[in-house]
């Protein structure tokens, strides 16, 4: 029997392979068995630790939730203002390089699918409360808003996000990283408060 | 021979029965005798018109943007400013009931599926171009902006609709039209200039 600092290692494996592997080939096309090629594992390990397709990809999903809300990326650099840092925050979660346009193409995958399949839209729901969250209470703590306001804001910020992430997904060759990160700050600057803490 | 007027009518009836059936089951599930039930029409009239199923989803996506370009929508209710007239004029193309949900599924099938198919990736681009074009050019009559300027804002108020759009699509229960409206005014009230012409 493996032992329990294998299993997570090699969930955490099945996980990256999954994003790769529906980033670069889309759902419909994505077969366990591609995804267990990429994690280097067995298809039976792949089946054993996941209950079929939407299963590997809600653990790709929570593999980019995690990554979105990695403390590291939410460590505000010494010296940046809260708008400042906000606005690279955001900046670093839009889909500028191949990994993360193919971590969009997972999002865009579980969209579409979620929308149709009650179960995967509980679990979304779930993603966008935390991130939002985190949001909103880095505008209370660090830019004094007050609550209903931090959460409209968060609101905006995460629909700005989306809102230029899908179109650059849909058409990278239109939109560089200049042109998302323009039109992201365009969006955000005015919403974000200036006080510093 | 059917008559002309009748192959437009007929075509017509399938697009509207395409965003119905694919807004409604999703596109993985939309078959094509679905689709022809639904317009009233035989399914051999379907095949005769679209050579499959992207073909019968371009049809959709093209009356969908059809009906976002209508120029009823885009003429400005008297005595309205252009900032009110286009914060209402956004706040129509977001899924605030049945009917506009159902639309919203239709574009977030094509996305995921554009995604990996270039000839719908090519096709969206055109959308996005007429529908950015149409708004840059109102922001440049009307608004007096400056053609980059202009061009900026209609990328953002194109992301702000389709941020808040995915998110109420993906979460119906959780995104009344209340929210979806304050959401998008937070986040293009901003952008819009005050001048009147």
């Amino acid at each position: 029997m493996p032992k329990q600092v294998d299993i997570v290692a090699q969930k955490q494996a099945i996980a990256d392979a999954a994003i790769q592997v529906i980033g670069e080939t889309g759902l419909d096309a994505t077969r366990l068995r591609d995804v267990a090629a990429a994690a280097g594992v067995t298809t039976g390990a792949v089946t054993h630790y996941f209950d079929g397709k939407d299963e590997v990809l809600i653990a790709a999903l929570e593999e980019l939730v995690r990554r979105i809300l990695d403390p590291d990326v939410w460590r505000r650099p010494p010296g940046l203002s809260l708008k400042d840092a906000l606005i690279a925050l955001c900046g670093e979660l839009l889909p500028l390089d191949d990994e993360t346009r193919g971590e969009w193409r997972v999002w865009l995958a579980f969209w579409s699918r979620a929308i149709h399949t009650p179960r995967l839209a509980e679990i979304h729901r779930g993603y966008y409360v935390r991130i939002t969250d985190a949001l909103s209470e880095t505008l209370m703590t660090h830019g004094g808003l007050e609550p209903a306001r931090a959460n409209l804001i968060a609101d905006a910020i995460v629909a700005a996000v989306d809102g230029v992430g899908v179109r650059a997904t849909v058409e990278p060759d239109q939109w560089p990283a200049a042109r998302q990160r323009q039109t992201l700050a365009a969006l955000i600057t005015p919403l974000l408060p200036n006080a510093q803490s």
